[in-house]
């Protein structure tokens, strides 16, 4: 009863449950091995019986928690992160669970399967492969509690989108409640629920939906938990409860490559769990998680401790800390992880603060982010459309996006390690490579020329520069005639041999980019 | 053998060796109780005897380490927190200093003794008497490392400065090398030291400055390490080395009141020791103080974990971070300690970015530090003098030391618990106490008027407010006329009920002063 998952995805983009065995099984590297097995249906299956198997090539091994999907069928899923041949064993309460044992072949990965996710020098992320991974996000918090046609809509129009990471909520929030399709557990809504018992049909959707995302190379950071789904009382239950529904979230969607775990959004405002709940829950996921994904945790006003090791990234809420690169690199100073703020407001027009940014307030914001060496979160809510971006999906609406697209251009063309902050704490504006690659971003100022003047780290007299002048916002890239040659000026600086300056057209959002060509 | 230490400094301002026993000995609360005797000089006393004592009364208890103090002379001080009846019994591997016991009276402390400073309400600090302690600091870094001549006239110039804290280091710098009195450690300079052996003299005449400064009710922030004394070693020696000295240290200073300890100035700088060191050199501190005195360590460009529990508040150096109080407050936000600012470059003329500071520049710095919840420190370095504040102390001649009077006088006229940002993340002016008292700080800008307007935090229709406009750099303080009535405006804030504003001069470095008079 094995089968790649990876490859039935690209079939049907549904998620089934029973697979034939088959001893020559090929899973590609960081596809999804699957078995099943049909087990007892008496008492509650979901608490009653227990099934994990280990999954060994030579010396590597990983031991991997499998899960109840309903009318009697334990599932077992698996990442393999390694080519060739795997084995495996289960290991149960229930004798016809217990000492299932297989072997399969894991081949090369598919095309765009580049794996999962990981922290990359420090303050940046990478591909398992090796491949950059510059993180641009965005936020739809429920757009898999809507209908399948604006489900649909909403991975269209991602499709065409720059995004790489979407933010989206595990658990229903409040409003629409009517069009509340599937719920976690068990139960009657609004609050009668059985969470010991639950709805393999909500997991299979949720499942089915990460899978699509995957497809089109999106990462998906599910919030765990959120304060904005009271009527149905997910954000206070127990902690029994808690650990029981964290644990079989791991269990069903660790195997997905592109998942991303974020304990909560504003996790402060979730006034019934303590910070010690927040500690114990990032715990049981990294503990059920056998892959390391990504472990963050979403703020309101209250920033969690973010230096404790069960945290890989920073996910900050904090419109104004992208306001100026010096604010937002603080954070990663402090951390020496990587900082993603996840939420600096978002492009709308509403009368909460919060909704009301500009097209270039925004893209603004993700330019600063980009010089302080961190990454930003996109979303948009406008009064035109009652369910928003923000909380629904469906067709975005905003001036940012395609500037975005055009910032993740700049991006991947530039340094595959990232880019960091040059001569911190005295120049806000430039960040790159020293000696390599610059990236000089302007803001709102609206200057009419810069003088070529670099901070002296990296470089030499004699250094040849080529240069472009970027106007983000209307999406130009101008090369400047010649090159730059480094002449060293003083004790921090470097300058144009000739002492030539780049011309500017004082318009705002303008920005250099330096390349090194010689010597 | 036991005497008051503090009354015994305020008669000679010098401390000597033996006391005469005096079986009703009375100590000011919070001053030094200290006994000695005379024990071994064969072997290696520092290291060869062990001596402590148990201090009690009724419940309370402290362990407490003493010291050898040369030409046969054991010594142990102790810092009594409660007023009354102490009895103590020494413990000792030697049996002429095992088994002596005492008792001591306890009085009330003397005028200006407030006892210790210790974290007050998360971000700010208070004397253990409840009094307010408002930080406002200068660094010296070797002042006691001078002539006796200089070193009393930077008494006599901090007597008549209004800070409150000095950053001062223990270890000699390389320069000036010839004028080095006094050596920590027995053996010939510049390198030849056996650090086995403590040079009583160099301690005795660390004391006698830290007596004379909390005879001045100034803090003396005592650097441990830094890196810039590579001539004589001290920040290179091995890890037992390190552990002795600080051990050491902490016994003959921990019963003065006015002691800080700062692990290291710069300590990232220091690159023979990695952060494991400093990890375990703070618990070596923490657990060699048997009054928890504050603790922190002051970076170069790394930032340390400060979130560490055994990190009292954070010192840091950032000229950048209070350019603007969002910045500053950042780092509030991730501690959740007080943060202090150690270093914010220095008030100067000298060709190095970190020494040229204007006196506006510098007093900006200090209330942008102010608005964001947290404490600056000053320095200075200028070129006309040879030995500058910064190194040796001596005389002031910067610009900023009146304005800064006069911000401690503001701040001591303010809410007894510090202030805090006002809508945090919307508005970097305001800091204050909610409803209550409001300080709002424009900065380099030159409004010429400010609509009376307040987040809703704490406020209610009817609230009534007196408004008073401050130069901070002319340093007056003018009421305006009337009083100011609260009424809601909007979603977010409160505006005067007849829409008033207030004028302001068009000048920069102006603040405004708004409290609370009615309903």
């Amino acid at each position: 009863m094995l089968r790649s998952l990876t490859r039935f995805f690209i079939l049907t983009l549904l998620l089934v449950g029973h697979v034939v065995v088959a001893s020559e099984t090929t899973v590609e590297r960081w596809g999804i091995f699957e078995a099943s097995w049909q087990g007892p249906t008496n008492g509650n299956p979901f608490t009653d019986v227990t099934l994990t198997a280990t999954f060994s090539q030579n010396n590597t091994t990983h031991e991997v928690t499998g899960f109840y999907d309903g009318e009697g069928v334990f599932r077992l899923r698996f990442m393999p992160e390694l080519t060739g041949d795997w084995h495996y064993v289960t290991h149960s309460n229930r004798p016809e669970l217990d000492g299932q044992s297989g072997s399969f072949v894991v081949g090369p990965p598919s095309a765009g399967n580049h794996g999962p996710v990981h922290v990359h020098a420090m303050f940046h992320f990478a591909y398992a492969d090796g491949t950059p991974y510059f993180e641009l996000g965005t936020t739809c918090y429920s757009w898999t509690h809507r209908s399948d046609a604006q489900e649909e809509e909403t991975l269209h129009t991602l499709a065409g989108a720059p995004f790489n990471k979407i933010r989206m909520c595990v658990f229903p929030q409040d409003h629409p409640e009517k069009n509340q399709r599937f719920f976690p557990f068990e139960g009657k809504p609004p609050r009668d629920w059985d969470t010991t018992r639950f709805n393999p049909a909500f997991f299979r959707h949720l499942e089915k939906r990460v899978g699509q995302l995957r497809d089109l190379g999106i990462q998906a950071d599910l919030i765990l938990f959120h304060p904005y789904g009271k009527k149905w009382g997910f954000s206070s239950m127990d902690a029994a409860s808690d650990d029981r529904y964290v644990r079989y979230l791991v269990a069903r969607l660790a195997a997905y490559r592109n998942v991303w775990w974020s304990l909560a959004n504003e996790y402060d405002f979730i006034r019934e769990k303590h910070e010690s709940d927040w500690d114990r829950l990032f715990q049981v996921v990294q503990h059920s998680d056998p892959y390391g994904h990504l472990r963050s945790i979403h703020n309101g006003t209250l920033i969690y401790n973010n230096t404790l090791p069960w945290v890989t990234h920073a996910s900050i809420q904090n419109g104004a800390a992208v306001l100026d690169p010096e604010r937002a690199m603080i954070y990663r100073d402090v951390y020496r992880k990587p900082v993603v703020f996840d939420e600096v407001k978002y492009e709308g027009d509403i009368v909460k603060r919060w909704g009301q940014l500009s097209g270039e307030d925004l893209v603004l914001r993700f330019w600063n982010g980009l010089i302080a060496g961190c990454y930003v979160g996109h979303s948009e809510i406008f009064r035109a459309t009652p369910d928003p971006w923000l909380a629904g999906g469906g067709k975005l609406r905003g001036q940012s996006v395609l500037r975005l697209a055009f910032l993740r251009k700049i991006m991947e063309e530039g340094p595959a390690d990232g880019i960091n902050p040059i001569d911190k704490w005295q120049d806000e504006r430039t960040a790159g490579v020293p000696g390599e690659y610059y990236l000089i971003y302007f803001g709102r100022k609206t200057p009419k020329s810069w003088p070529f003047r670099l901070y002296k780290e990296g470089l030499k007299d004699g250094f040849s520069f080529q240069v472009e002048v970027i106007d983000t916002w209307n999406m130009t890239i101008t090369p400047v005639d010649g090159v730059f040659t480094t002449k060293k000026r003083d004790a921090y600086y470097f300058e144009d041999a000739e002492k030539k300056a780049v011309t500017l057209p004082g318009r705002p959002y303008m920005a250099i980019r330096i390349k090194r060509v010689g010597k």
